[in-house]
């Protein structure tokens, strides 16, 4: 077995059968092996940098994914996806095929250089943005490998392996390693009592549920904590659906002063916040410090957790979960529940509009889709949905890279190929990755695909200068012709009133084909909550939203109590039965 | 006048009087400043690696180019396309569009970030791939950009400025600097004096011309040194054209041991290689050392130059090559000169291939046109053409990245609206980033694209283990129909044998709009050339070519002698009359 077989191997035990990429002349060694693996497959891309994104989408469905790019030119251009990776844990290996050791000791003159050879130049800019970046050698080879795949597994963060083609083929042991990690037995058993024990002499703690609990598959260990806890949950944006919305319990998502005054309250009040893998930013934090700098914050991670601001290493998610929830005793505070979802309008024959097509997705999307919503306009209208239980919604609202959902979708289709997935995006993000409906197509995935076009990029106009300033004005394109013109099967259409768009999402549900569909709206239309966030976002390129919440979520919980009694938000009764404010805890 | 607006004002005075990028929240300022000068536009491309290659293609024609990005998501997208500049000295300018200073040394959880905010990740792994990256600041501002700019006129390499949105904003002083710089007059005497002694003293002196002689701006002084000089010529692939064909002393280009043995035997027997602005590398070069490590080797480079291994700095390409030519005695060594060029088959009715593509493109190009020759199969087709005086051809052979081409293309039209811009590509690297074709239809530009379909990556079926291998095989399409999904005027068509693919070349010439053919051929048709030289490259990706070349062009000129003597090729009898061997001159 060569290193590249080893390679490939190791990897379908991480239940990756599928390689994205682009072959190059330094990356065939890994090819062949994936090709001579009867369990793992070649999907060609158009570029490295959707295959990269698609990587990300599989990775996001089946736990871990795989990218294959050819030294310089190949690899350069998929960082950007990598870097992605990077910012929202996505566990995603990066292989790069680089020219041999000779070549590479001789500093041999071949393409894809800078006009001096250093070998290392690439290398070195991905270990800013991976959790470990290494050029394999004779001499290192099996050991970084497995010593990289062990980072993968335990940090949930991309690798980067740069391969010289005689490395790939040269023969390495097959000997299977450990991979699995285990929590430190003493460190878990001392932070759960301290958790519970928190939690228990708190008066109004809160659960807030967030994105890398999926990330570091603690899914069911936080459903049961959440169950067996009775507390009142919250979560930020892309920890949509964790638990399902029907739950007792929960109190609707975090979005700060938008549209749930109730998780506003019950965040700006608590006295015991568990923050169960979050992940910080303007867009979907809303601007809240990390909890792990303030006291009265219990934050557990993917590998560590802090208490009252100390910091706990080497303990599983997963493991921190189950044990708290062994230690636990119910309480059930009664909340007043919000409503969540969409009404939906009756179809009309008129101009479609975002106030139609959420409600009308909303309907749509069943238990157990798979839902990329690209960054945008998109995210906060599917925030406001009421979801089915078991559907997957999946954002990248940190990294924010527009065009990745397209490509996302390609990966989710091939890593899951019988669950429906469901790209909704809009056309500006489309454009950057769109060649990728092509691939989807050759693969025959069958994804439904929502390209909403509201005539440009609707997000920048809101926060740039003028709504019509010429450069957010995009390339206008018949996107439903444009899905036509690659060989194979797909059905698509183009909406522009609600029952347009009504029919055409009806007759996905009888194609078994890809369902392609341009949904044409008014300039810049999208969802009131967008509009609302975004409008807020905007003021000399501050933050203002981030303004307000810093202002309010001061150090000091004194502050915090002062705003919420002046807020006109009614509290909600029965919570005032069993909620006594601590006062200044600190 | 903010700082913005006087990096805009200071670009104009490079001619960029157009600026290629994806707009983002964070750059917004830069795009007012753009729009708000009268003099320079802003052109939106659909994803920043596209605009990246644009700016690259602008800069080619026009001299600099500027390519405008948002932080994280679009300065990564846009980085192999500024690695690209930075091998073929393209100068190109990346301005990334920061959050504000007062995030930044917040440390804000903005988004574009990792989950730990560094606000300089970004811009230090640009040092590597470019002359100067910097923060600006409000302190450091204007000497920074006055100082990236000095670097952009001197070494012809990309530069980075990354401004923060308040930074944009910041007024700053309009004071006009210098930006040229001079020759040290004493360097420029003295190594003048040295060089031209020993050309004189040389019994067969040649002259290597290569792409840095455009990139330097020294074409005209090249070209009077090479005539004054009446010394043979000969240049690496990407130096074609720089010296009209039909001139007497014009040896043909470069191709080591591929069909020029007139000027193989050059390279192999002079005495004294002059070579000037070239680029090393197993494709442009075929595995030539870099002279400068080799004496009896005069090296002029952009801003120093090497004679008999010594190296002396700060001294212009253009300022050398004009002394020198003062300098020099006239001395015409007759020579045999090749025959260049192909001769066209007749019009058939029969399926289409490269022995007809390539002749029939060569009678279509005319003077003054500006060709972008794709990586790949089509470089050794278009190097073996007989061009028209003035014709400018573009390759991107060092760095090597598929999909450059077609994006270069719209930056070129748009540096040179009255010029014909003429793209040949294959359809692989056509497929990377073809969704620029909709911004040129978009923005008017007339280029005539040539997409070559060969079904498949046909560089890659050679070098590969199986021309057969799954993982070239690509996505298949409608191109002319995917031409015409775009807002805007094209016409597209699609050719299949000798006689459509001329008729199409024919329409072209009346049509007052953007030509789009698809030259479809049979299965890893490539021109004869091409597939010689990419055979020669197989060899377990060690570079065969590159091997053969090492081992004849060794270090003692002894060895080369007997390398010379030992082969079949016949010396060209007028030669020998004035050439006497020099022995081991070293």
């Amino acid at each position: 077995m060569n290193t590249a077989e080893y390679i490939v191997k190791r990897l379908e035990e991480f239940g990756i059968n599928d390689f994205f990429g682009v072959p190059g002349d330094y990356n065939f060694n890994l090819l062949y092996a994936i090709e001579s693996n009867p369990n793992t497959k070649w999907v060609g891309c158009t570029n490295e940098l959707n295959a990269g994104y698609a990587a990300d989408g599989y990775a996001r469905v089946r736990g871990y994914g795989a990218v294959i790019t050819t030294y310089g030119v190949g690899e350069l251009s998929a960082i950007n996806a990598i870097a992605g990776c990077c910012a929202e844990n996505i566990p995603v290996v990066h292989i790069v095929g680089m020219p041999s050791s000779k070549n590479i000791e001789k500093k041999s003159l071949l393409h894809h250089n800078l006009q001096e050879t250093n070998y290392r130049s690439f290398s070195e800019i991905y270990k800013s943005i991976t959790e470990k970046a290494v050029i394999l050698t004779r001499d290192n080879a099996k050991i970084e490998i497995d010593k990289a795949l062990k980072f993968l597994l335990r940090e949930k963060k991309p690798i980067y392996l740069a391969i010289p083609s005689d490395i790939a083929e040269m023969e390495i042991s097959d000997r299977n390693i450990l991979y699995e990690w285990v929590s430190d037995k003493d460190t878990l058993e001392k932070v759960s009592q301290k958790i519970v024990q928190k939690i228990q002499e708190s008066t109004l703690p809160l659960i807030l549920g967030d994105v890398l609990i999926k990330r570091f598959d603690a899914e069911i260990e936080f459903k049961e904590f959440v169950e067996k806890s009775g507390l009142p949950i919250t979560n930020f944006l892309m920890g949509v659906n964790l638990i399902d919305m029907d739950y007792e319990m929960y109190l609707g998502g975090y979005y700060a002063n938008f549209r749930n005054p109730i998780a506003e309250k019950y965040m700006n009040d608590t006295d015991c916040l568990i923050s169960v893998g979050p992940i910080y930013s303007d867009v979907n934090s809303f601007g809240q410090k990390l909890p792990y700098k303030i006291n009265n914050h219990i934050a557990i991670y993917g590998t560590y957790t802090y208490v009252e601001g100390k910091k706990y290493n080497n303990i599983k998610m997963a493991d921190v979960l189950d044990s708290i929830t062994k230690l636990i005793e119910s309480r059930h505070l009664p909340i007043n529940k919000p409503n969540i979802g969409y009404k939906k309008r009756d179809v009309e024959n008129k101009p479609l509009d975002s106030d139609y097509i959420y409600p009308r997705l909303q309907e749509f999307i069943k238990e157990n889709d798979i839902v990329f919503a690209e960054t945008g306009t998109v995210p906060f209208g599917v925030a406001a949905m009421k979801l089915p239980n078991s559907t997957i919604i999946e954002y990248q609202l940190l990294w924010g890279s527009i065009g990745w959902a397209t490509s996302a979708v390609l990966g989710a289709c091939i890593a899951k190929p019988n669950a429906r997935v469901i790209l909704i995006t809009g056309e500006g993000a489309h454009q950057m990755s769109a060649m990728e409906v092509g691939t989807m197509i050759r693969y025959g995935v069958k994804p439904v695909i929502v390209v909403i076009n509201n005539n440009g990029y609707a997000t920048e106009r809101i926060l740039s200068r003028s709504p019509k300033d010429d450069f957010n004005n995009i390339l206008e394109m018949n996107y439903a012709k444009f899905a036509r013109v690659f060989s194979g099967d797909v059905w698509s259409t183009k909406a522009s009133t609600d029952d347009e768009f009504d029919k055409s999402l009806k007759v996905t549900q009888i194609m078994n084909k890809m369902c392609y569909i341009e949904a044409v709206t008014e300039f810049m239309d999208m969802p009131s909550l967008t509009k609302d966030i975004l409008s807020s976002f905007k003021d000399g390129n501050e933050k203002n939203s981030t303004k307000k919440i810093k202002e309010k979520k001061a150090d000091s919980y004194k502050e915090i109590k002062l705003m919420s009694d002046k807020s006109d938000i009614k509290y909600e009764t029965i919570v005032h039965k069993t909620f006594t404010p601590k006062g200044d805890a600190e």
